[in-house]
């Protein structure tokens, strides 16, 4: 690439790739309305063998230099008192609490979880964003589920490595070179999944602070992801290579232009390595994919378990 | 039915439709393995139009007399102060938190939610649920996903009503009155749905204290769920009829005998209401149904948004 | 009363009773300037007995028609399973949550915590209160602690009732009839706690909506309040009367005025009964007072378990 | 001390120590039995100045090593929407939550804290600590406040330095030794504090995992407080010297000998400087000193803010 990748291309970049006013004014869906029921339709013929593949982690109640705010899981009720106020019924209970926005946690970014200049996915203000919620672009757009063919390009496997060296930095040349390897396309309204081998790094090295550097997408597969047209992207890490571009007011462009530009919601932290096994095994990267994010008015994501199925 | 629904009868029949053993001695998915890869792949191949109806309440932050304890969403950063640590990147973020086991949630109960007698599913003993976590019977059992043949039975519809009345009691004769009226048959492995049009009446009447009443499953439908080998039971209320049976022991003879004896996971407060429009649109009954738990080591179930895909 | 007390009226009091300025434009602290070292030494020099007396309601996890959002507290590890990490200790330990602002729970109210047209007390816009946190006039006022002489008026005892009903509106002068009653005077830099019975008659009665009524110091208390310089106020209700004035703009003139213009803070929902017991049978209505809130950077207030010195 | 300090020592000490029913076999106060209304009197006699001074570290919301499980504090509603639902009346709130048994917090220890050989203070069987909260033993002990004269021994004063290596372990000497030179002497029913000077140290060095060494008294220490009869004892630690003596079920002997057998209440993680400055500049090491935990029934403990008032 002969460009120069500085503040101004990712300014003209980000204003050649936005989809506002695409869909309409008023829309909060984004790059979801390219998840048309025909494609869904499509999309669920790819299901043969019926084995379905999580791609979350488990909730992470554990501290670690990846995991500053452990999630909540405490019992209300457990086995050592548990006769229910009603007679003849015993019963345990639990709660759970999360900021889910965490590097350790599975989730989903809704549109308003990142603006740009302090304007969100079609130009609304981050302002509308309150403290008592989102009034706009918040979670709800994704009520139904997102659902839909899921791609995944698995880079290490590519390279013939069990992970990414954390300062790497992809472009769109790695995803093309994935999909003339693993003979598949992506295609307009496609979730495409990227692996890194995060997790396979963590569990050999164990946690690292995220900023410290995490392989993931570079400034130059924005272009690229709009002229594919995906719908959501997702990633192990959070898609951004970290500890972000440097280009200056362009931390992170992937999450700035995908969920601000674009409308493309963000998937991230999933667990790729058993999507990955069930990809390889099969030699088929594409599958049935099925995100169910929690309905939460106002909501700036969810935590997800995000299934395949094959 | 002749026969005299009492305590004897009772269990007798948790007895008789208990599944202990039936998948090993070790076995923590109970009737999840009557949903096989076969019968999963089948249900894919019931999606034609694509469309995804979402079965889930929204996230109960609401006081109400049907939830005491309501959820916690709160912004942790909102667009008033959302300029992150690092340069050029907005972000906005939120906490969730939950005790998911109540009347206003939508959520899958994990087989050691319940307790008969101390023993949970497979006869594991309740203290098995400890202070820190379930070590046995925890929603993990879940984690790919629940994934199958989904029937909604509208009993609200055979019957020509809005609503059910909070004292009615279903039988095994509703069930299969709506079985013929709708045209489907409810089979081994299916995930079943049961409306009683509870949420319409909220609509109209407001919350009511759920011990007042509610329509529900009565112990007859129990011998009858087992001889049909349902996998999962969910309703728009709880599936068991409140305030209770009045028989000693058997306060909700569902969640005991599904739960603990015959190993069906139950899905409660389900908002049924735009999947029956949908059934009903199209005359068809069946569907592809997705239910993502999170994965919470050591939980009793998981607020989860369940999906029907037409 | 010759005065209309009207919205015309409570402008004109909260102008000449806000004390912006008085101790500096910058002061956080408000009317807390007025308990000096020297006022908190003769008030300790009140403990005769050295008997401590709680004001404070036990943590309020039930809930009920006046304690819409419950208290959380959930144990994280108990007797069941309590070997910790290390060798011979067993440990149990728990976790607690609150939104303290309402109406069960026994709290100190900071000076952020209302503004009056959208300015806090000593001119502090309310936008420097943030999603994040407030950035002026948060509970770190107090963070020393708030130690003085507390003086107890007992509106019931003073009427011979045992609470006052839901539709009573105390003015100054019977706050001045119980001073006469009691032979306590309320003095400058005093924290000035009001019975009303709240407590004997939930008791009685159980809990209410407090919207539906709740007695209280109505608008005229204000100039009053002022007069006397108390320094922090507190009342078994809220202070206000409930619903509130009717005066547009002017819903709670206590909290308002108090909070955002004398810079006076409250205690609301404190238990009032064994103070009131441990005042008459000393005849003796002045007291060591003692407020501890958690030093929570940019927090709103604190629960607090006041206690009485006698 | 020419005697061996090994497990046989600890487990003759803890039963020469224990205090079980002292105060009758179903006290649960243990040595807050000591704080006798005379000694509160006279303690409060120590006020002079009226100068409080707080002993509390902030609320600790900052994930740290040494806060692996920070504190929660979110609003619930800021400056940026604050109009309530009454007119004229703008209003911020907030939530607090907190795990309060780490090492980052104030807090003070219940009795139901710690075990012994799975019996807690008056033998008290640790599973009366149930899921559900604990029924014997809990933090309502101290309802009415910990109120009583309170002792400082500042050791790093003593020798001359900002603060206490990590490995050091102190025994009854150092603090006889810390007697004599603050000429203080610590009488039965004192709150004896002992300063370590922890928070110089993590000023200046950073936090550290607690258990690579914090400075703490030793075993040998257990024998002089039963013998002084302190009520309560505190530091800026959690008493005891970690990583723990090493001796096989006596981890940390102050937390199992104080809790279980004397029934002597901690204070852990109290911030000392501001107290030792106070004393310091007085040449002053006693003060009165009030400790108000929340209210929570089943509690283990409370976070708090200790003030001691000169």
């Amino acid at each position: 690439m002969s460009e120069t990748v500085d503040r101004a291309w990712m300014e003209r970049v980000f204003e050649e790739t936005k989809n506002w006013g695409r869909w309409g004014r008023d829309d909060e869906r984004g790059a979801l309305n390219l998840i048309t029921d025909k494609r869904r339709a499509a999309a669920a013929a790819l299901v043969r063998d019926g084995v379905p593949v999580s791609c979350a982690r488990d909730f992470a109640v554990e501290p670690a230099v990846d995991n500053p705010h452990p999630a909540l899981h405490m019992m209300t009720q457990a086995g050592d008192d548990c006769t229910a106020e009603a007679e003849g019924f015993e019963s345990t209970t639990d709660f759970i609490g999360i900021a889910f926005h965490g590097m350790a946690t599975t989730h989903l970014d809704a549109l308003c979880h990142v603006a740009v200049s302090r304007k969100l996915y079609n130009g609304v203000d981050v302002t509308e964003v309150k403290s008592t919620g989102a009034r706009r672009n918040d979670v709800m757009a994704a009520r139904d589920g997102i659902v839909g063919r899921g791609v995944l390009l698995d880079i290490p496997r590519l390279r013939g490595v069990d992970w990414l060296e954390l300062d790497v930095t992809l472009g769109p040349e790695d995803l093309e070179a994935a999909e003339r390897e693993q003979g598949v396309r992506v295609e307009e309204g496609d979730i495409l999944l990227v692996s890194k081998g995060r997790d396979a790094r963590r569990r050999e090295h164990g946690p690292w602070v995220p900023m410290d550097g995490m392989a993931g997408l570079g400034p130059t597969c924005v272009p690229w992801l709009h002229e594919r047209d995906v719908a959501v992207l997702g990633s192990d890490g959070i898609s951004d290579a970290l500890p972000g571009t440097g280009i200056e007011d362009w931390f992170v462009p992937i999450h700035q232009c995908c969920l601000a530009g674009m409308g493309v919601h963000l998937l991230d932290n999933l667990l790729l390595e058993d999507l990955s096994a069930a990809c390889a095994a099969r030699d088929r990267w594409e599958f049935f994919f099925v995100v169910t994010p929690l309905r939460v008015h106002g909501g700036t994501g969810s935590p997800v378990n995000p299934v395949a199925i094959f």
